[in-house]
């Protein structure tokens, strides 16, 4: 499916280097007339070579070229993990003569191991032979790790005779929770945003997006969301024009974070966990993660199983002052308590409509004008399959 | 095993009252000569009728009876459960010839169902139509619900000629979490403890026991942990005497609160988590329990997976302040990760070392001298299939 390609001079690909013992695993995303970049990372004080050199370019200057890897992490390697990961951006700079700074990296899989810098670099001269591609494919297998399917996003919105466009690729699976956990998203977008304006924009879509969702709980060390304007469709900025940008941004980064629950490991259910009448965002944040979090809440949805106790538990632990008497909640529409009491409904029917691949929970809390919407996903016997062992 | 009885002047036993479609299900303590009662609670803002009456009844005066049900947890039962719990206590009250404020409850089981108050008032004559039996088992098991265990604790010390005693019986299962989560533990002792002394020394022996376990991270409406002390062997009080008591105090909660872990749902392994060189409690307890409840972790233990990858990222997303060149982490005595990086082990051979009961993982901070051990288990299969439905 075409994504990050049509934007135009936008060029991606990927190739198989042997980092993985099989499948693709190195890819790039290249923007010659790149005008602004921007980049979110994860907030784990544990952050590989990539997240700590990417976040140190991004202060000096724009990046033109993303290089890419999955099955190693490149973390918790040290000092030789630094020089790799250097290397690995000048050898890539090189070949598509620009500078060290002009070019970031990002890695994923096994953390702890050095990369295998020959497989690397020969790989590189393969991958970036022809940097001119338009593989938007190839450059989404390659980042694929326990994903089961690419994830790729593009959407545009009309304004005033205009296209804005966003479109990106993403790899998420397990270990996916909130503040970037073991996932990266790459975004790419026709509107000619400021530096400033694009890590705006982007810090916020993150915050209604990828940083409200979670398999899991864990976060890791390698996450992050990077972003490139391309203005060769010579886009004209003016206000509408940034706020159709904001929305096509949003959009990119809901649908592909939603992608990436779908296929969190052994998940079945979509669960949406909708938080309105908060005190504040950071109030229905901390509540819809919680309930999104809570093995007990995970393993009932499984089952399809009504069990609005254990959202009511869940809600009550996750540290938001509450007037418990004012909470109102909701299964796919259903009213299960209303001011803070349980009302009889129909158990087997609704037993029947959480037999479905997307569930929602809402919960009204009576108190504010916050609302926000957090996904997760069940809790299955599959999950525990996947990661007993992970090598 | 003789546990509560083991004090002199502690009378308990347990009946089945139907509350529970099959086994015991309502239990008494009393202690006639009781000098001081204690208790810590669930901090769930939603808490269940006998949380929010014990509460009160603590600040008024010491009570000298608990009786307790499983089956039905009389949470989120509106007005009509707080009635329910407050004739209970009145009955029951009558029955022991007491003031109804010196009768506490504790329910554990379903939420959102009233209580048979016909069958628990029935049961409850039944129950103390002899009020000074010493029938420990059967008071221990009447608290069982997903328990498949009963779980009791007698420790002594002698101190100066005299045996300062403590003992215990809890029940515990899923939905265990720092934070009293729907576990009850009721304690008694010798030691003639001022109300005051008695609620201190509990709190912190609590906060060293109880709030450092966890199955699953969820907490629940109903948990507390109730003291009280018999004067009947006249123990004599001094400095040494009280420390004594401190001592078997946070020894029988210690031991209370491992049983229950051991007893988690599906739980193959007690995984101690022991953090070092800490700046604080609070630090050290935020670690050890993100440790502890990882999904990523609990799930490799369950394989036997020497994987300090997923410790290093469950400690890098706690929340707290490290210095990350400074951690050392060993898996059962075996050195993973020296000053921030991964060191070469014998992979074989610590994964046969991790099949064991008994996991301890250790982290050094570097950082000061807060020291904190918090206990979990492992994930299996066996805790999706018991959580997939559960009525």
């Amino acid at each position: 499916m075409q994504s990050l390609s049509k934007i135009k001079g936008v060029y991606c690909s990927g190739v198989s280097a042997g980092i993985k013992s099989k499948g693709l695993d190195l890819g790039f995303i290249y923007v010659p007339s790149c005008n602004a970049s921007a980049g979110v990372f994860t907030t784990n004080q544990f952050k590989a070579a990539c997240v700590t050199r990417n976040q140190a370019m991004l202060l000096a200057d724009n990046f033109k070229a993303i290089v890419v890897n999955s099955g190693n992490a490149n973390a918790v390697t040290g000092q030789e993990g630094d020089t790799n990961n250097q290397k690995i951006a000048e050898v890539a700079a090189e070949l598509l003569s620009l500078k060290a700074h002009q070019v970031v990296t990002a890695s994923t899989g096994i953390i702890g191991k050095p990369l295998p810098m020959q497989k690397y670099t020969t790989g590189l001269s393969e991958l970036l032979a022809d940097p001119r591609l338009t593989r938007d494919d190839l450059a989404a297998q390659a980042i694929m790790t326990t994903d089961t399917v690419q994830k790729t996003a593009y959407i545009e919105e009309l304004c005033a005779g205009q296209i804005v466009k966003c479109a990106g690729i993403a790899k998420g699976s397990g270990m996916i929770a909130p503040n970037m956990a073991t996932m990266l998203g790459f975004i790419v977008t026709n509107y000619p945003a400021t530096k400033s304006e694009l890590q705006e924009c982007l810090k916020e879509a993150c915050d209604y997006s990828f940083n409200l969702i979670s398999v899991d709980g864990d976060t890791s060390t390698n996450d992050m969301v990077l972003a490139m304007s391309s203005v060769e469709e010579q886009i004209v900025a003016s206000p509408e024009a940034y706020l159709a940008f904001k929305r096509v941004l949003a959009k990119t980064c809901q649908s592909l974070a939603q992608q990436i629950i779908r296929d969190g490991e052994g998940a079945t259910r979509l669960v949406s966990v909708s938080i309105k009448q908060a005190a504040s965002y950071d109030d229905a944040k901390k509540i819809a993660m919680t309930i999104v979090n809570s093995p007990l809440v995970k393993t009932a949805l499984h089952g399809a199983d009504p069990n609005w106790g254990r959202v009511l538990a869940a809600l009550g632990r996750a540290g938001v002052d509450l007037k418990t008497d004012l909470v109102n909640v909701c299964m796919q529409g259903v009213k299960l308590v209303a001011a803070g009491q349980p009302i009889t409904f129909d158990r087997n029917d609704l037993h029947h409509r959480l037999e479905s691949s997307e569930v929602l929970i809402e919960v009204d809390l009576g108190l504010g004008s916050a609302a926000v919407t957090a996904w997760g996903c069940d809790l299955s016997r599959a999950y525990v399959d996947i990661n007993v062992e992970y090598n």
